[in-house]
């Protein structure tokens, strides 16, 4: 049982909670919880921590004590599992993941592929619940610049509630040169701008599609809306000037989800 | 010029931003910001502090300049503001701002109200957020149990965007009963929910509607969803059990206003 804060182990999981450099350069992220423990894909579990008190717990969930069986773990006293753990009452069980690796190919699997966009997002809470709804709303992958928030924060990795293991993602260096690529596929692109005149209900979201988002404050760069096929719109009632990345995110997803069920 | 951290102004409003309690008990909120500053109705500011080097800046915005003269203002220290402030990065500027206080008739006014009832919600973010996206979607009123964050919390102040001074909203102590009173005025409820069997754009929003949503982790309790007049739920690919609750309650807002909307 690991009993002691300066335990090497224990410094490498803290560096790892608080440094993206450190995560890239391992290849690995943290993920934390019961919930996030069984959705890890076993082929990317690399290391697990468990707490003393956790550990008494598992004892009546029989699932969860196999893999942990089968994966092999370490314990860890109570007071250092705080110390490496990113959430104020942690459940008492942390993961070392693999980080998943895909290209562009992976996300164009798909017979018509909708693919979300995003330019800069700076909150990991939204990039998180992004990845999270569009999972639900079915879209084979998400692509950000590199100038956005790390997928692998432990807020965000929280956020995405387990759909980090499922939805293929890629980070591009440019955005602009992406979009020529998806043009060159095939793929629409539309820009969420508040420039746009016509309402995202108004377009057909059923061929390929590919949604561009921008950042909290600033919305889209200038090059990058330039690259999508077509603006579009949000309606927004009152005073209100833009909406919540992740709720624009939402609206448009959910959208190309309707008109793609056919109900 | 205010120069001590010991000031009772500074003191005080320190206690405004930790403490829903204080925050009741003087009726008031704090909001920071130019933006905020800009949107705050007249006749709700009671004080107004700026910070030594804001204001230079405001020399150059005459707007600003000028409700600033005719609110009244004190100038603070940069650091005391700096603790005064609730933000990393502050602006410089920080309202004391009157609670507004409405009742179940001014959520009502409307032809065909669109309400938004929320059960327990948590995260400060997210009802913030809540609010931003009711006002873009044309909601008349949001009501909340007792048992909801403080909307007067400054990370929710911050996330409506000024949308908190103008979409009415109430806090009730049994959501059964108004969602009883509701259904006697007319106006029907829709409880989202993961036992619903219809999807969400199934029904006809044009009448009025109030729609029932959840704490982030627990969701609905069942005596408060049992009064709803009818389940929905939101369509989820993938191995998504839930929605944020900020997304799933935009995507109601935005599909009632789409159908709302003669387009």
């Amino acid at each position: 049982m690991i009993t002691s804060h300066s335990n090497p182990k224990v410094k490498q999981v803290i560096q790892w909670q608080n440094k993206a450099r450190e995560r890239r350069s391992a290849g690995v992220f943290l993920a934390e919880g019961f919930k996030m423990f069984e959705e890890v894909p076993r082929e990317c579990l690399q290391q697990v921590y468990v707490s003393e008190v956790a550990l008494e717990r598992i004892g009546r969930k029989p699932e969860i004590e196999r893999k942990l069986n089968d994966v092999g773990y370490e314990t860890v006293a109570g007071d250092v599992f705080g110390k490496m753990s990113d959430t104020q009452a942690p459940q008492g069980i942390l993961c070392v993941v693999r980080q998943p690796v895909y290209c562009l190919e992976d996300l164009l699997k798909a017979e018509s592929p909708l693919l979300l966009l995003l330019e800069d997002l700076q909150d990991p809470g939204n990039l998180g619940t992004i990845i999270r709804t569009g999972e639900a709303a079915g879209v084979t992958g998400v692509i950000m610049s590199s100038g956005t928030v790390d997928l692998f924060n432990p807020k965000t990795i929280r956020g995405t509630m387990g759909s980090v293991f499922r939805v293929p993602f890629l980070y591009v260096d440019s955005l602009p040169l992406t979009i020529g690529a998806l043009r060159q596929r095939g793929i629409h692109t539309y820009a969420a701008h508040l420039e746009g005149e016509v309402f995202y209900d108004a377009f057909s979201f059923r061929e390929p599609t590919a949604f561009l988002v921008g950042n909290e404050g600033r919305g889209l760069a200038r090059e990058t809306a330039d690259q999508a096929e077509r603006y579009l719109k949000i309606p927004m009632e009152g005073k209100v000037e833009s909406l919540n990345a992740a709720v624009a995110a939402s609206l448009l997803m959910y959208e190309a989800h309707r008109q793609r069920s056919a109900r």
